[in-house]
């Protein structure tokens, strides 16, 4: 975490920027492992080329950080209710020029910042962060590789129940205990959209009973070791509806033409082109209303993402999800989704559950 | 639902707000009942007086958004990844003044909206939401009163089950499983702080193993109809520590004093001020070092607060925490928590559990 607090403060210099600002998150997390709840009283790093970090905590939180990791790494600062924290804060900041703060970070605290410290410029911390995080370590990639397995486990076992006659919701459950049953720490999202509810890419699972001939596209994570799975499988109960086979057909060729595009030195938009290529050829391309993918790690959303205009070149390292989909309103969907992690000549699926098609009952 | 729109609309009016920005937080359930999860990619409901609501949605969102209420209370409207957002919601905006954001919305969009309409000033949503959601409804009032007596209920039955010779970590899970059993529909958090480490506020459970004589701080809560509960008590394993029964007997009368307080009219700030004088009269008051309350509601923490500095004049309706503490570092700590109601003449306890100090096995 000491080196990863140096390369913070090279990013920042190497990026004109005079200080980092970083709030509970897992950019937080990242630089020192402490993960306190973020909350109206702000808790703030400050890293800063040539000078120690100082954590600014709640007084009453002052233990706590004390007895984490980022006791040892930084100056521990605290400050009591009724006093101004940001004031504190703007001490630390320069008198001009340009701070960086967390992407998450609340944005009272930020407009409070800015308050207390007028004459800087701000911007995102993903742009000195996030190049750093987007390159996983070993240690990192390994924790990335068993969450993968654990979601390709749970996947098999899913599709080995029953699911005509149950609801959502019920599947739902089954896939969050069966993620937990396979090695995460905790479930953290489990969408089961059936029938004309898989036209919703981020549909909540509900009350509707799953039927035959029923669609049902299947997306679910959780957390290992504090790294993320997240795969989506689309599977169909019994004889799939008319025009589906075009549509899984389109979507499973689009995902793997993407994914065999991975290799460093290829811009990550340039996947997303890719798989959009394949869907607007067949005829879909309207009906592929989103991004091909997002980095994956501390966050199962993280920069950079699979989607035209982010110019990150891929690097070893890197880890994302490629998962196009096609939508038919009121009639069915289609994603499928992969993990994959960048090699030095090309690309390793973290998820490998077969992309055939799966017929459950 | 409407109605909490239109006063929301009157209310920016009213405070030289020209529109406020309303993220995916407890701002978004309060006024349209949709509830997505936040994200990289911004949902932003956009309320302007004299116009009707706009809510910006992320495209592959938008039949999840059409579904919930908000798709009757505002025009939706979608855009895909790749086409910018932030420009979407500057054309929204006015071309000058002030404009109001929730005060969780992340950072980064704050950033890139700023970015977008760099010509307004920019203050938290709370100038305006703050004092709606202060006052509760009577149907917002039953449900923390339900969730209060849950809290209650799972006190009483912790209290029974032994505590030496078990972890922090077993007695909180088991005041998540006793809050959930009494019908909290999630248990968001379960302090168990034992002997020294109940002298730090927001303890972690441990593997700390539960031996006599130990003074234990619990602090748990969970949601139940979208509304918190959350309370605190402090209980002795066997014969207290010396010292112990001045300093619980001193916090027990801050509570006493500081609930007593509470009627329509005084500044909420006053709260704060008898609690602490209590204990700084007792020769404590470097100890107590945190503020005395929070709001609650659809947050565990929200506006008002009980602290120095805040003005908020008490309201018939109101709901917030009366929590005063004094930490003996390396030694132990004492809070005693109940969250209370202002009535159009004095308060109403929404917790009952007995204050008196409790000795468990």
């Amino acid at each position: 975490m000491r080196e990863r607090l140096r390369k913070a403060a090279a990013g920042a210099t190497e990026g004109d920027v005079e200080a980092l600002i970083v709030a509970p998150s897992s950019d937080l997390v990242y630089l020192t492992g402490y993960d306190p709840m973020p909350f109206e009283r702000p808790t703030l790093l400050i890293v800063r080329p040539d000078r120690d970090p100082v954590l600014l905590v709640p007084e009453l939180e002052r233990p706590l950080a004390a007895a984490s990791p980022a006791g040892e790494l930084a100056e521990l600062r605290g400050w009591r209710d009724a006093e101004d924290p940001y004031a504190a804060a703007a001490e630390l900041l320069p008198a001009g020029g340009t701070v960086a703060v967390t992407d998450r970070i609340w944005g009272l605290h930020v407009l409070r910042l800015q308050d207390a410290a007028p004459t800087l410029a701000w911007i995102s911390a993903s742009a000195v962060l996030g190049p750093l995080r987007a390159r996983k370590d070993p240690i990192e990639l390994d924790a990335l590789r068993r969450a993968g397995a654990a979601a390709d486990a749970t996947f098999e076992e899913i599709t080995r129940l029953p699911f005509a006659g149950r609801t959502e919701l019920e599947v739902a459950d089954d896939l969050k205990r069966l993620l937990v049953e396979h090695g995460h720490a905790s479930a953290d999202f489990a969408i089961v959209a059936s029938g004309p509810n898989a036209a919703s890419p981020h549909h909540e699972p509900g009350e509707r009973r799953i039927g035959p001939g029923d669609v049902v596209v299947l997306d679910f994570g959780g957390e290992l070791d504090g790294y993320y799975s997240d795969m989506t499988r689309t599977v169909v109960v019994g004889e799939p509806p008319e025009g589906f086979g075009t549509v899984y057909g389109t979507v499973h060729a689009a995902q793997e033409a993407a994914v065999d595009e991975v290799r460093p030195g290829v811009p990550i938009q340039e996947i997303d082109r890719v798989a959009r290529a394949v869907i607007t050829e067949s005829g879909f391309g309207e009906r592929f209303v989103h991004r091909t993918g997002h980095g994956i790690g501390l966050e199962v959303h993280e920069p950079p993402y699979a989607v035209e205009g982010d110019e990150t070149i891929l690097e070893a390292g890197m880890t994302f999800s490629v998962e196009p989909g096609i939508y038919l309103p009121e009639r069915f969907g289609v994603r499928i989704e992969d993990i994959v992690a960048v090699t030095h000549d090309g690309f390793e699926r973290l998820n490998t559950s077969t992309r055939e098609l799966r017929t459950v009952a």
